[in-house]
């Protein structure tokens, strides 16, 4: 029986819960289409997934990861997307029976696209995460129009770099806010209209300036709790807070009065919801491999880790120093 | 010099600090209608005018209502649609300058109707508010489908009635909560399908036993606070948390997880943001004012004050006891 290196978890936990084990390499179903992994990437949501915190939940023991890139050697008799021998980007989708970290990975062919000329095996297998999320939230839902100005706190993780990019290509503006001057000037030379660095400066202060006492209609918050603090009182007309992360681990007030006023929403948003409509999913792809061939979308690497390093890279995402996506490469 | 009765506060507090004054009679301007009240009615949010806590704030001193019927005595020179002599009700809006309650209201044109036939003037006062509360949130924001669950928590103060009525009317199905048995019969006489009384019942479990664990895609929350685990649980794909009013007193924590799982959004919801939008509002005319025509929408009275006793009115609505409008009569 064939055999292959893969990362599994056997109960809830932080990064010291995954090992790498040898497990049977499995079939493709009829709609799926196995690769060689060349490379992976990490996510903030894979974190959620083996603590057992996100909306999915696994089954022990469960694989992780939905983001690599590869090469195609079996497909399933429906699939006509893909040949053999094909280099192969995956789509993040529900992880729970999919997890593509390890020597092979199996994927719906839907979840699937050819890797773009232009990039390397480590940039590829980082572009849907970090560009689908802020497509679905602010161009799909939030239809945000040239010139408009959008809050992007925490700009400078791997979701906050992409929403920058795809913000600039789509002809808006972005108001970065970071924590560190170092950080801040990495953001800029990113593209970042404005950066604030939170502590020093009023953030609702600064987007009263920028805008002109307007405020922002779209901010796309992976922070929550009482970061909401920071802008509730600057809210454009029909404003909408997306949240779609937690990482100030506090509880979310929904401040009411403050809301009302603008006829604003709150958004809890994750892009799992929409990368499953499959109109809405052939628009970002075309939208996103578009920018990619353009140049103007280019995902950014903070850090390369080997295989046998994996449970480190994690350990490397949670000190929340990362500019940029944290990857895995194999070959 | 002519003058006019009328009720007037000088500070923020309870219903202590409205009085009835003798103050002058004002002429309307180009755009405006005067009328000679015959009846008001009282809402909740004019007691949060009065403390300070409306998202409107009062200039001092400051008239108060929103709701009143009478007879026109004078038009500005622009007015078109009403004349002399004929019997109008205003619709509610921004409330700082054009306080109804005395015995002569300034309303402009285009917040102002002739009264239904078919309505006393008690009834015809107590006609906009009920009915446009969830007309724009529950017609026009949540497109509710014919035969839909919708959720009413506390269904039987005059909005929740009103919400009853109208959705009824619009041909969906109403899931009612209530405190006590007698208003749990009153609902359900009101034409509440299902009605829970919240402690002796779960909310969750009955929901999912009635929509057969699809749960509520809306819900027409004037609680917040803590009342929202009661149903957090249950909401369908694509839900819309509205919240209109804050009985509860409490802060409201975002359910992130649970929403995230549904994609459900939270609105803080008032009618003002949407009374001011001229084709949202004479669409909500023609429907409110067609079920009246047919007797599907008809205001529930709860008790009649006279003008000197307006301040025991507003006591009495703060005891929170009321079914049905809460209504002061002058003539």
């Amino acid at each position: 029986m064939n055999t292959q290196q893969t990362i599994l978890f056997h109960k809830y936990g932080g990064p010291e819960v995954i090992e790498v084990y040898e497990i049977p390499l499995l079939e493709p179903s009829e709609d799926e289409v196995r690769f060689k992994v060349n490379a992976f990437a990490l996510n903030r949501a894979d974190l959620l997934f083996i603590n057992g915190h996100h909306y999915t939940l696994p089954e022990f023991p469960s694989r992780i990861g939905s983001e690599a890139t590869g090469i195609v050697d079996k497909i399933g008799k429906n699939v006509t997307k893909f040949k053999i021998g094909e280099k192969v980007t995956s789509i993040p989708f529900y992880t729970q029976n999919h997890g593509v970290q390890g020597e092979y990975a199996i994927v719906p062919e839907i979840f699937l696209t050819h890797s773009p000329d232009n990039l390397n095996d480590v940039e590829a297998c980082s572009i849907w995460m970090q560009y689908l999320t802020p497509y679905f939230a602010l161009i799909e839902i939030g239809k945000v129009q040239p010139n408009e100005y959008v809050l992007v706190p925490a700009a400078s993780g791997s979701a906050g770099l992409g929403t920058l990019q795809l913000l600039k290509y789509a002809g808006a503006k972005v108001i970065a806010t970071t924590r560190t001057k170092e950080k801040a000037a990495f953001l800029k030379k990113a593209g970042a209209d404005y950066v604030v660095i939170m502590d020093e400066k009023s953030l609702s202060k600064t987007i009263n300036e920028i805008t002109n006492n307007k405020g922002v209609r779209l901010i796309f918050d992976p922070i929550g709790g009482s970061f909401l603090n920071n802008y509730t009182e600057v809210l454009a007309t029909n404003a909408i807070i997306f949240l779609y992360g937690l990482l100030s681990g506090e509880i979310t007030e929904v401040p009411i009065v403050q809301m009302v006023r603008k006829n604003a929403i709150i958004y809890p948003y994750s892009m799992f919801n929409y990368v499953v409509r499959p109109d809405m999913l052939e628009r970002g792809k075309s939208f996103i491999l578009k920018g990619i061939k353009e140049g103007l979308l280019h995902p950014i690497i903070d850090k390369i880790f080997s295989f046998n390093d994996t449970r480190k890279a994690y350990q490397y995402m949670e000190s929340n120093n990362q500019k940029g996506k944290i990857v895995v490469k194999l070959n």
